[in-house]
């Protein structure tokens, strides 16, 4: 039996442009797990000031090449290129954010209780911190080959914890997954890190095996509802269930209200319009819903929206799969009784896997009791409300991983915010959710199914999941890590209760 | 149809003592539902000093009615009543120290990114803390009738995170569970919370509809293996699955060291069958397999723990399922080629679900690929073992909630805290597991089996379960919750990437 052929297609004909490898064997992947455990015990001897510089010689590696990750990506994906250029500029940021993190070593949350008494007797001397759990599995995703795929935020995250990290490369960019994960073994392996560190697997069997693999400790995933179910089903089965940190879909609705509405519906419109089509609507940010007030000012914002789709070029999506999904959920859109197509932009013609962009548009009361999913494109819906069935219609959306209010200065809107917040992993206000800056501060993830609510996959606290807490009790000082002894003051700690930080910033890690 | 009746039972006969309530049925589960989460909707506007000032109202109702609380759990659990008013003591400990984690505020995290430029163009203001998830299901533990059960930690740090919990109570202990159920929904009343701020169910239809209920946002549990499974089972097939939080089993390997074997056997001998037989070894720290070497010194230290063993008086376990759970285990072990029971304690008499305490013995590389899982209750495993083989039966051992090595000072034990790390979340060194202080430092959580390695039940950040991060974009300060106005300056923060705490500590909360 041969193995299956991994071919790299050119979106923009359809047509395969070269076979890059073959899918990872049962063997194969034995190797790479065996691999990665090795590299996880070693990583564990390393301290904190060598992850930063794997993480900061990794971006230096990125950038070096970014002339051939880009337009490989270009040719691979369909996305423009301004586009790629940015990612890649992102990407490397996200891992000098990531270094800087491990630098200052707050995450490790250390923690020392000094023995003392209590009303229950004697208590021992416990101290806490966050450790790496082991390799991880990172599933690239398709929209965005470098900041979410094999360079992304889930690998910087873990190698940053000191996870060694396996990638399944998604099969919509797989040339440049084989070239970006080269650059980044061989930015590894300069800076001394473990053989390991950072493997790649091919095809689907090999993605169902690497979940299953006893070695792996953590999933990342983004991707399709479907598929994240699939997968969190065969992680259920394992003897040792695991993490899984899955961003599964959004509707991120968008609220404007009526004196928002009426004071700026035509900028509105333009923000939308942006927002919905940018990346071919492929992001999982995309405003999916927007709440329009019935009357004069919400039909003057629809048209001016509308007028903008119509006059959209077809957008050329990542892949066939994706382009069959963005047709089919648009048509599954259509058979909700009362929705209408306000406009559609430029119909494709030829080979690739161009759509036309769409604007739809509903009554907001029939929001309740019959769910909107997901449309992965350049789509949105548009429902019209009435002002007192407003709050209902609220509560009655999916979980997201935003949700987007427009409003005027002075007018009440916490009833809004209040009906929101329990849907959203990011609460917007006057502008559009695509568009996510990495930052301390950033939150991208939101209740059933943006993702499962406690966890980002944007963000410094992204470095959260692939930790686990450990307490030592009575440890002799030679076992324990130097963040838990009692001399280091390079990093916070929180010390018999209270918060203790550094009296200057000290970037040279611990002791 | 007439309801299933809830029983209390005698556990030193068992016989049935009172009819205490019936099962819940689906209306009234419904309703306990909906009042959760209108509680929740209402606390949201309430801030942390009223939940601070909740749970001390709870700590001082529950030792208000101490002797009652405790009397009636000695009849209901056949635990003694020095365990039973030391777990008080320990419960409303724990009660008023989430109080102070949350007047100190830290635990929300607040972080602020102020509107600033970056290589990917200008980023907007972005403001972070954790919010409450929602109403929260609590499973009552059989062992812990107070501390982890109606108004233990799952439960007060789901409040102190300022969800509403609905309590499953624990069928061996129903008339305990609706006495303090009464008590603190007493002191909640007095202290103006919500009604609906904590409700409580009986039987298992009930627990198994509630972590089905779509308004329950996060389940806590301590229970077996089987009956976590079953429950997570049910999370998945939820429209919108949840968190799980699950204490399922735990080994809590013991090893001795060859020296410590030598230097103090006997004494390691008393702290083990103390530790094993305390509480009927029903805790779920439970010292399950001791890895003794070979040799004269390891044949001593056996010696000397069969015969203290032997010496045991029979034990009441809880209920007539943890009885039988128990001698089906240890036939289990028997099965174990080369396993022999070294010592056995006082045999029962009578009625009740009293138990011989047992000594077991194999070697230790037989556990290599022939994993033992929890013996619940009075018994515990000696494995001989030689010191070549060691690292690979360590390797082969379950995630637990702790693993403990005896070693005298001067010897390199860092192979063995290397092995030992991945298995545990706390690791101790010359003591025995059993005994869980509630401080900041504390972890009581592990690889699977025992939890899934990222939460805790027991310490300060047990807290985190029950909170999701939300970021506010842009926001109007009037929609900003306190802790992220630019002005309060009562809790720790991270603005623009510097961690910032109060000058002198501030208990007055946010303004």
């Amino acid at each position: 039996m041969t193995a299956e052929t991994i071919v790299s297609i050119n979106p923009t004909t359809g047509a395969e442009v070269e076979e890059v490898t073959t899918a990872t064997s049962r063997e194969e992947l034995e190797e790479v797990c065996r691999f990665a455990a090795a590299a996880f015990a070693q990583l564990a001897e390393r301290d904190r000031a060598f992850r930063g510089k794997l993480l900061r010689a990794m971006a230096d590696a990125l950038e070096a090449r970014s002339a051939d990750i880009v337009s490989l990506g270009v040719r691979e994906t369909g996305l423009p290129r301004a586009r790629l250029e940015g990612e890649l500029t992102r990407t490397a940021y996200q891992a000098r954010l990531f270094a800087d993190v491990v630098d200052e070593g707050g995450y490790v949350e250390a923690t020392i209780d000094h023995a003392s008494d209590t009303p229950m007797g004697p208590r021992p001397d416990l101290r806490r911190m966050l450790v790496a759990t082991g390799p991880v599995a990172v599933f690239g995703a398709s929209n965005f080959p470098l900041a979410f795929s094999v360079p992304g935020g889930d690998t910087m995250s873990a190698l940053a914890a000191g996870c060694p990290v396996v990638v399944k490369a998604h099969n919509s960019h797989p040339a440049l997954s084989v070239l970006v994960h080269g650059i980044l073994r061989a930015a590894a392996d300069s800076a001394g890190a473990p053989v390991g560190t950072i493997g790649i697997v091919h095809g689907r069997e090999a993605g169902t095996l690497l979940v299953q693999h006893p070695v792996i400790s953590a999933v990342g995933f983004t991707g399709s509802l479907e598929g994240g179910r699939a997968l969190m089903r065969l992680i259920e089965q394992r003897p040792t269930p695991i993490p899984f940190y899955g961003e599964l879909a959004s509707l991120n609705p968008v609220l404007v209200t009526q004196a928002a509405a009426a004071a700026r519906g035509t900028a509105f419109a333009e923000g939308l319009v942006q927002s919905l089509t940018g990346s071919g609507g492929q992001l999982c940010t995309k405003p999916g819903l927007v709440l329009v007030p019935h009357g004069p000012a919400g039909d003057a914002l629809v048209d001016a929206a509308g007028a903008l789709v119509a006059a959209q070029p077809a957008a050329t999506l990542l892949n066939e799969r994706i382009r069959d999904g963005y047709e089919e959920a648009s048509e599954g859109l259509r058979r909700i009784p009362g929705l209408r197509v306000v406009a559609e932009g430029e119909n494709p013609v030829g080979q690739g896997f161009a759509v036309a962009a769409r604007l739809l548009s509903m009554e907001a009361r029939d929001l309740v009791g019959a769910q909107i999913g997901e449309c992965f494109g350049p789509a949105t819906v548009v429902a019209r409300y009435a002002e007192a069935e407003l709050v209902d219609v609220l509560d009655s959306l999916p979980g997201s991983l935003t949700a987007t209010i427009h409003s005027e200065a002075g007018e009440d809107i916490h009833a809004l915010v209040r009906a929101l917040l329990p849907k959203a992993g990011r609460l917007l206000f006057d502008g559009f959710p695509t568009g996510v800056a990495v930052s301390w501060a950033q939150h991208h993830g939101g209740p059933w199914p943006a993702t499962n609510t406690q966890h980002t996959s944007v963000g410094t606290t992204a470095i959260r999941r692939f930790l686990r807490p450990v307490t030592w009790q009575s440890a002799p000082v030679d076992v324990l890590p130097g963040e838990l002894h009692d001399d280091c003051t390079s990093i916070a700690r929180r010390v018999d209760g209270q918060l203790i930080v550094p009296a200057v910033p000290d970037r040279e890690g611990t002791r």
